[in-house]
């Protein structure tokens, strides 16, 4: 690896875009971040990250054109081969080629990979998971993802499609989820979850707190109203944020009956905002609902790359994609 | 593979216990079965796999001696390395060294297996998963188990305790299951779970078929009195057996969702009785629960081997264990 080697990892969400620019080692050296212009299509988007791309590289007199590979992290399904976006209509596109646009406007290679997916490589390779053969990681924020790492590797599946574990059905006939069936692990544990339970807290009178920082409006229902209401005490928030935990934990659970990882770290936005509290509950949760043989094997770990996670896993798989390239 | 390499497979059940020798393309020769002396603890369960092993031995004129292996197949937790059955309570065996014991009776080696990833295993080298890289078994009897194929490796996980399936939850806090949880998989699609459903219809006047058949006696509530209440259109029995496949359905499509297999073989001792009213009932509803991008990636398919499936696993699996055992 030569010694002035240097990768962008880029993490597009549908709400803000993050550029990290790592060093050789994977370590990072600096970040730059832009709101996505979601609504204004794929062609923005594409504009925005590389903007972003030549903002991170100015920051450190690094020439992009210099760069050894940029990999693009994506919240949507992807056609890694091509590095196609095959559909994420939040952020207006659709079989969107966008490693071939950004190899040709910045002349590096560049890669794409889910977002879950890179966060789960990133935590195996230079996080919580370090050393682990068999492992999971799921990350709870607005939906919920996970990846899977088997014998060292991250399971594709037969399509590259493995680790849809928010929408593992839980509780079956229980509550709808985005995707058209009811009781998917999503449905009862996303923040998308959890604030259709504050709305209806906030409604019958039960959450004064939420009230004040959201009123009615649902989508001020973000984690930050939560936090605020959980400073103040409120019980029903409370109930709300161990509710989602529950239900990770039997989430966890699941996939430790079928899978036999030896760790499974819980991250995503909702495990970041309440730490310990969320993590505790969830781990309590899923050791009650596995299999009685299975509960001393399998250890419960926090992200230890948090934000950086699924960055430092674009970056990552991309240097891993050009180096099988040029592989014999 | 020398040409006179003989093979015997078993299949310990806690009921009955089946004894196939194979030639040496793993090809079945002949069966011999016996009742199994449970209730007599470890020491007869041991004399009667031998004298079963002498028995199909002798009708094919085989030297038990001259055998290259034997694999037996238990529906327990196994220690592979040492051949010792952790704990089969309801066959009096706890750390038992079945292994080691028949290698010393016979004088050739032996190895231990459990059943269900067994069963997984030879659809895998010789029934109907041959040809795919990741796949799954699924099989439904009195209890409900699975074998998971990664790679063309059946998956052991960190513990070697990989598939549990039967113990994934899809109705948190529904049926009370066996291992203490509710709304496990196994405690809605099982045997005993349709014997519980049948309980139930029978006492409320429901099925006077199953009522003719079983009486009030729980225990007869066996496969072949739901068949015969089939065969005489009872509707309650009907719907308790489409109520299974339906479970069969969700417990698939998690798996699907999770794994993103190309294909899952659906067994066991239910499915065989019912054949394609239930295959076809399960793929339905496994259908209607994946997320839609995966409903054209996936088969359901029929076990190939049937009642030979998991004698024809424990014999591949000893042989394979023998063969990587020898190789330098």
């Amino acid at each position: 690896m030569g010694r002035n080697n240097r990768y962008i990892g880029v993490d597009l969400g549908a709400t803000k875009t993050l550029a990290v620019l790592f060093d050789e080692n994977l370590a990072p050296l600096g970040q730059a971040r832009v709101k996505t212009p979601s609504e204004k299509g794929g062609e923005a988007v594409l504009d925005a990250i590389l903007a972003l791309i030549a903002e991170v590289c100015g920051l450190y007199s690094c020439d992009p054109a210099a760069l050894t590979c940029i990999g693009v992290a994506v919240p949507a399904p992807i056609d890694r081969a091509s590095g196609t976006v095959i559909q994420a209509p939040n952020m207006g596109l659709k079989d969107f080629p966008m490693a071939k646009r950004i190899n040709k406007a910045v002349g590096v290679p560049a890669f794409l990979e889910n977002d879950v997916r890179a966060g789960a490589w990133a935590e195996y390779r230079k996080g919580a998971l370090r050393g682990c053969r068999n492992a999971i990681a799921v990350f709870v924020g607005t939906g919920i993802g996970g990846g899977i790492i088997i014998d060292g590797k991250l399971l594709d599946g037969s399509h590259g499609h493995a680790g849809e574990v928010g929408h593992m059905i839980l509780q079956d006939g229980g509550a709808a989820c985005g995707c058209g069936q009811y009781g998917c692990f999503e449905a009862l544990a996303s923040r998308t979850a959890m604030a259709k339970d504050a709305a209806a807290a906030i409604a019958s009178g039960k959450s004064p707190a939420l009230l004040e920082k959201a009123g009615s409006d649902f989508k001020k229902l973000k984690s930050s109203a939560f936090e605020y209401a959980l400073a103040q005490k409120d019980p029903a928030v409370l109930r709300i944020v161990e509710r989602s935990a529950y239900w990770a934990g039997v989430g966890m659970a699941n996939l430790v009956n079928v899978l036999d990882p030896e760790a499974i770290v819980l991250g995503g936005g909702i495990v970041a905002r309440f730490g310990s509290l969320y993590r505790d509950k969830a781990e309590e949760s899923m050791r009650a609902h596995i299999m009685p043989g299975f509960v001393k094997g399998v250890k419960v770990l926090a992200s230890e790359l948090g934000d950086l996670s699924v960055p430092t896993g674009a970056a990552i798989t991309a240097k891993e994609a050009l180096d099988s390239a040029a592989a014999p």
